[in-house]
């Protein structure tokens, strides 16, 4: 019944794989063999080199480059802020790789239900408050905010990090809801 | 990390199954039966035979009772309005039983995560739509809301199901969000 | 003009009294005795005696059962919260209610319009705003709200019947706006 | 209990009748013959007679001068725009009003608490639409709501006027929530 | 593209000037003499006299008379107001006195897009945090923010001048909204 | 008064210019050649380069790369969605894109201030609305609100440009707000 009805809803058909550009074949080539899959989210992007690269580099920097942040942490943000845009797609792979890199399955579902739930530590609570403030309402954003972060334990670059992550999943979230993009099945399953 | 923290936040502590008066016992012993376990919720009410018999009864009624709609519709009315109101016993209890109920576990996600990237029919979006505009702005329900599920081929007496499963959820949300109830863990894997 | 229209808006007619089960015929008659009349809530679920019996069955534990709360105070509760529903139905049977149990016609005004506008102890303000935060945001519902609730002097038994009390009218709030239930007119003028 | 505290909570003394100036005391004398009383919101406004005459001129050209819209319509708008923004002074005052104005108690509670649920004509329940969405989101009203207001059978004059009243409600609202702003008692027993 | 497409979208045509009674042409021409053109608004309102001249007296009591309130101030209450509610015609021509009272371009910008990225006094930004509140939720003012005032310096007096010309702009913001009112272009330009 | 008090709040200073790898020096040489300074967003990722790349490759793609929108349509949706969600920083900086690229001022002002004000193609219309509608609501957007922009004339490549122009803002808007960015002076008198 719930069967993904497509990867995305427009018609802008992903391309086969044998005809993609050989730095995208070779990006993808690598994802089956990290990731078992390429994310529909890039495939979708995949029409158009230019966007996937754009869309892949900045999420890259973000989510796995250097930071104060752990990359759990990062996840737990992408899951906590597509929670109150009630994203599909990214609530399906990030709660996957919330489940994956906590080795918690139950870390996994209360990102994608309510933070609020969750046993965490002070700091890490912090940072989900502010995630969640900046996804509702960013126009009430303060300065008492930053500093509310500071006294948790972050540091000015990780309180960057949170918002740039926090933002990130803003814009994805809309992306995938604009267009009805459908996560891969075998996300479902994973690391439960 | 994420393990519950307890039953519920207050102190008011489950008596001990063997002190239970002997109805209580053998609801227990049933559901033990049944489900494989004597849900949270129910524990939560057992110190207090009237609150608990006052809670099952009606539970039982709405949910397991005579009605046009399917256990399975009702369970997704249930999920639909917990993901609204961000409940997370509801949402982990209730998300297992429609994946239990339909055989099919990304259904359980969707309700859990946004209903409308559900492929459905008309008729059961219509009967989501109302839960989701009920549970948003009761306010704002009128003549025409009811009509459009009557066009949708539901009949007044399951108008007042539809009604009565969601606007039981409003209720059984704000309870276990009041007092943080924990769900039980074991629901988590079930129908994966 | 504004004579009610109907008791409510579905086809499912209110039986005739004399059609009913003695066990229900025996219970209306206690509310002609002690009400001077039977709520149309009550006739509205006659039409099938389970759920009219899990209806009052909770309704009497929850508002006439024993509890660290006053009748007023349950009474009060389900104004505020039927206030931030716009639940023309609870607004006039409730709002009679502490009406009548205070002997204030004043206060039940204020209960209907804006709580916080009334002149109460810290402690009954506390309980409100506590039944208005999880009305209006139970997904924001933490550690600190309770806890102003014992620091007001509550104790967590009355924590539970306080949130038991503001969840049942979020339920009962929109049963009645879904299928339209008009109160019975002796309300308006009770205690005034 | 619920006894007003004050006329207002602001530090500005209400003046004595005797010293106020020879035209206001004209006024309130008028006041007193009218409706029995000098309403709180004139007595508030008396300690400056600039900015008294700048309401009640605004008040009374608006309320009742001459109009395409009776002085109950008038005062439904009053009330239902009150209604969103659970103002205690306004809609104390102008439920009253409704309910001597119509001679129907009942309406003036069905204004008071959701006017959605009264049975209006068609022509009353597009006016009072668009001074609903008009409270709520100003910033969303476009030309198909002034033209659901003419296909109502409003004319373009009644359109302002419509328009002025629910927006001096949003003012007044505002400048009685503002300062707490109690009602004299008189008004709640007024018409029942 | 983007030019006025008339003064306001209601068929209530704008007297032409020879045709206003004397008393109006007057103040038209005091207009054209300080202001260099006659508002939209006031030609809007020129139709009918009564109504003018109520509108303009309580205008200038409010945002011209005495008070503790320097002009700009006012000003800024009016912008930040307008900027909640999102309206063209008020951000327009009060963004315009902001940015002439002030000398200042960038605080006119300021307080039309979000006065909170505005370097304020801590007295100033209190006076905008109280009329953004009641303009987004008055219902929820309560004594703590009138406190707030008296904390950052503003006398009693002074609270009813921020109460007043706060609840001024939500009426006039929503009656430009309603009847789609157009700014005189000559604002844009002023005082860059 | 309102002078930007820094770049933005957070302890990451913006690197001097001649510290900058040669690659960052060369586009912001090309971001003074063409837009007279280099923005301040790009400042203030200019303390790690791949952050900088990642964001301003995405932006270029997204701003300046064909597509069926215009860069006027682009700038548009920028400034629209930034008025939701009132981010300072992109107000500015893209309301003087409007100016600029339209040659029109207001237009530059009825984005920042309420695009529904403005008289735009019913094309150009929806693509605003649905920005919006993503921006506020993203979880709500459904098949009907992708179809009402090809209705309006847009082909499917031109609805994901929409959708991800206003997604990226909802993305940039946060990060703003977050480290609460300020805009170059410039910007504010820029084709006035």
């Amino acid at each position: 019944m719930s069967q993904p009805k497509y990867i995305h809803a427009l018609d802008i058909p992903v391309p086969v794989r044998a005809e993609l550009d050989a730095g995208t074949q070779k990006y993808f080539a690598l994802c089956d063999e990290k990731l078992g899959m390429v994310p529909n989210v890039l495939a979708s992007y995949s029409f158009n080199a230019a966007k996937l690269r754009a869309f892949s580099d900045m999420y890259s920097e973000l989510m796995l480059g250097e930071s104060g942040l752990t990359k759990l942490e990062r996840e737990m943000i992408a899951v906590a802020v597509s929670s109150v845009n009630n994203c599909f797609y990214c609530l399906t792979a990030h709660g996957a790789a919330v489940r994956e890199l906590s080795g918690d399955p139950i870390l996994g579902e209360l990102m994608v239900m309510n933070y609020r739930a969750a046993e965490l530590s002070p700091k890490q609570r912090a940072m989900l408050d502010f995630a969640y403030k900046l996804t509702k309402s960013p126009n009430e954003i303060e300065e008492s905010d930053r500093q509310a972060l500071r006294d948790a334990g972050w540091r000015d670059h990780d309180i960057w990090d949170i918002s740039a992550a926090a933002s990130f999943f803003n814009m994805s979230n809309r992306m995938a809801s604009a267009i009805d993009m459908m996560p891969n099945e075998a996300y479902h399953s994973q690391a439960r």
